[in-house]
């Protein structure tokens, strides 16, 4: 009992202390935990699942498109890493270095892989030359590492698991379609089947990948009102290819410059689909992606037959292609269902006696705990009924929650009182100059621009800051 | 027309220069590279594709025996590497050790994985403490690395793909279970899907793995007569639990050491595959593992209806679950066919006018070339058919040629003779004395103990080396 006792007590309520609440949630769920590697984590079972479900469903909607997937090494020399000087500039203080290998002392250095641009072009200026070989379109699922100070389980960690897309084109519009379809991958991924709603748009040139023409994001709104940048899409016009020659000749035998692209979605999404949809329950997992979609859990599993039905439930559910276990533990159903909240497991199926004797069971709804009684013969196509409500009504509480955040300031004195008593996207006008990020975010406390939306309203003429002739509107948050 | 001549030019005879055939194979296909990162690959889509499939299909086999996949960090603190000494006498002169972090001198150093019995040990002793929390059983898709001075693709690289299980039981007797469990979940993968025969066993003492107390291996045959160990499953006693005081309270309150085990498969696999099913045209896959089972090559495709038609086939082969593809390229039918057969792809369906009148397509073989006429009406179903018939090909071909190169020895003078003259598995018996098994290496050329089978015959009363009592009957070879 003092086991089960600590797994109550120990969750901080949400509104109390966002990120108590985060961190007891992360480790009550056994999602990941500190390694004895500082700076690293370690993906436990129940969080790695997630993200197994993660990589296949991105991994099908990639190939969909045309992606190939591929793995190229995970050190990368030196000399290498140097080629294209602002990727250079941005990634050097942050690497990793192998110096020796075995008991030899190297003659160059390597850096454990940051991000792989640098290896991708050197693979095809070796091996493109007509524009036959082109478009490369690759993907890798693999970690990387920077040397980050603090820690944070999934949101920030010297090493964490992501996918890496980088392609090579022959024409800019094509690696621009590219670019742009990567984000709208991710953008259907992230509101379909995590239920995460987004605001989506271009970078500032001061928040762009270091290299990067234009850097593409989709951002999404955790509980506290927060930001989280959650997967980029860039374009490089042809900064690597010249830095790193890759040329193709045309149909005429001419050279040019190939165009290049690169995208990435990281395992910090599932930080975000822990803070857009947790409670003070525990961990709220949307069905399309959730590891366990139901979980039986029999009341008064010591009476005659109990047992029985509910293992016969279990394997009617397996059969119809549910992802589904039961609790057949010793515990009441009570610390039973406390621990299913816990785990966010999108439904739990009750079933006891009296369920038992009028041929129904007690579906319970994770998100809303609302009990829906379905009688045995429909259950196993009710429920897909049910889970795809439920996904439906996280993203429409979710996208409520983002709309009443979203503030639109006109003045300084606005957006910095807006800073100050509200949470969430602050909407205003900039005129493109970098110094005025800079007063804002000093202003503010911390807010920065988040991206430059596709489409842009009029909400003035002149930048929130200066009062110089706006450029765009951009949306602007804290961010994680 | 000058690269597709090169196609067929560039691939030395299997039976002249098998090594090179190899090279060919690899290359010609476009399996994988070198890297610009001496000693590591470049994993290429077409044979990252076939990883990729191996990976789904082991993971479904581990998930069925309760497996549960986990992600540790790729670094290693030189101090936990240390903690089992003969672990670390076998890994430390070939990791590679990474001693800055950005700009910073680390205070210890890290290597890079090159296996992580160590990071699964530390975790377990922070977190196991009861009986409840048994058994864990844990595995890893990732890479390591291995500061290897040659390389061969596939066979032989710095970092290579792999998973590693690791798991920890109560009890001596569940774990060994466990790892002869994993063992069978290798060797049925690799008989059934890989279609490669496999002899198998325990490993002797000088060829096991460093820390552990057995390890158990498979061991396949290549077409140059050469073994390749291909998998293997270690149980480790309490070796590591009592260097990392991983214990565990029973139901009485007693403290114990848990048992543990570790086993691993690698894209060495995929060398086996090229290696046992290869031919003179190129590679030749398995139809359970192949990423692309037919190509449609549509012949005239310039008349009228044919390429339509060729599409339709297509669509309802993809419809019927089928992994296809089609070939539209300018190319001569001559040399689709090349590169369909370099490329391994299990069927190609020709359909040109002729048949379209007939209603039919012509379907062929990669293994045997046979031409098979099949009706439109009934490919979608028949194809299943000719894939199932070529697997089981695939492997009766395989086994005849195992069999057929196992031979057995009683005296030293046919050891030798036969290490010299034949090539394929020798058996015979040893005394379990390491001083015979260097004997034995240094006179026939380095023949070592592949394995001591499950079932051994008794093939004499003493060591084929020294005469003594013979304690095991061995399964000797030339291995990569």
């Amino acid at each position: 009992m003092a086991k089960e006792k600590k797994l109550v007590e120990s969750i901080t309520a949400r509104d109390e202390d966002f990120a108590q609440w985060y961190t007891d949630v992360v480790r009550e769920a056994k999602l990941c935990d500190y390694s004895g590697v500082k700076g690293c984590l370690n993906y436990l079972p129940n969080g790695y699942a997630i993200w197994e479900n993660i990589q296949s469903n991105l991994d099908k909607r990639f190939k969909e498109t045309g992606v190939e997937n591929v793995y190229l090494p995970v050190l990368i020399p030196e000399s290498l890493l140097q080629k294209e000087k602002d990727h250079i500039e941005g990634f050097a203080p942050e690497v990793a270095w192998v110096t020796h290998g075995g008991t030899e002392e190297l003659q160059e250095r390597f850096c454990i892989r940051p991000t792989s641009e640098t290896l991708f072009c050197d693979v095809w200026s070796k091996t493109v030359q007509s524009y036959r070989d082109l478009p490369k379109v690759w993907n890798q699922w693999c970690s990387v590492l920077r040397w980050e100070k603090t820690t944070r389980p999934f949101l920030r960690s010297r090493e964490f698991l992501w996918q890496e897309g980088h392609t090579i084109h022959a024409t800019y519009e094509e690696a621009e379609e590219r670019t742009l379809l990567m984000r709208d991958v991710y953008k259907n991924f992230v509101e379909e089947d995590l239920a995460i709603p987004l605001v989506t748009g271009k970078k500032t040139p001061s928040e762009k990948f270091a290299g990067a023409q234009d850097t593409y994001t989709i951002e999404a709104l955790m509980h506290d009102g927060k930001a989280l940048q959650s997967g980029t899409s860039h374009f490089f016009g042809n900064a690597f290819a010249d830095a790193f020659d890759i040329k193709y000749s045309d149909k005429n035998n001419e050279l040019h410059s190939v165009y290049e692209t690169s995208w990435g979605l990281s395992t910090r999404i599932i930080g975000a689909i822990i803070m857009v949809h947790g409670d003070d329950s525990g961990l709220v997992l949307p069905p399309h992606i959730a590891p366990v979609q139901t979980r039986v859990v029999p009341i008064a599993q010591h009476k005659e037959g109990v047992l029985e039905k509910a293992e016969e439930l279990l394997a009617n559910l397996k059969a119809a292609g549910y992802r589904v276990e039961i609790d057949k533990s010793e515990k009441s159903p009570g610390w039973k269902f406390s621990e299913q909240e816990m785990l966010g497991i999108p439904t739990r199926i009750e079933i006891g006696p009296k369920d038992i004797e009028n041929n129904q069971v007690v579906v319970v709804r994770r998100d809303t705990r609302e009990k829906i009684v379905v009688s045995l013969e429909e259950i196993t196509e009710k429920l897909t009924e049910i889970l795809e409500t439920i996904q439906k009504d996280m993203y429409r509480k979710a996208k409520a929650f983002l709309d009443s955040h979203i503030h639109t300031v006109l003045t300084m004195e606005d957006m910095v009182k807006t800073a100050q008593e509200e949470t969430g996207f602050i909407k205003a006008m900039w005129c493109g100059d970098e110094a005025c990020e800079e007063t804002i975010k000093e202003q503010t406390g911390g807010v920065t621009s988040r991206c430059i939306p596709e489409e842009e309203e009029h909400l003035s003429d002149v930048c929130v800051c200066c009062g110089k002739p706006a450029k765009h509107m951009v949306y602007w948050g804290k961010a994680y």
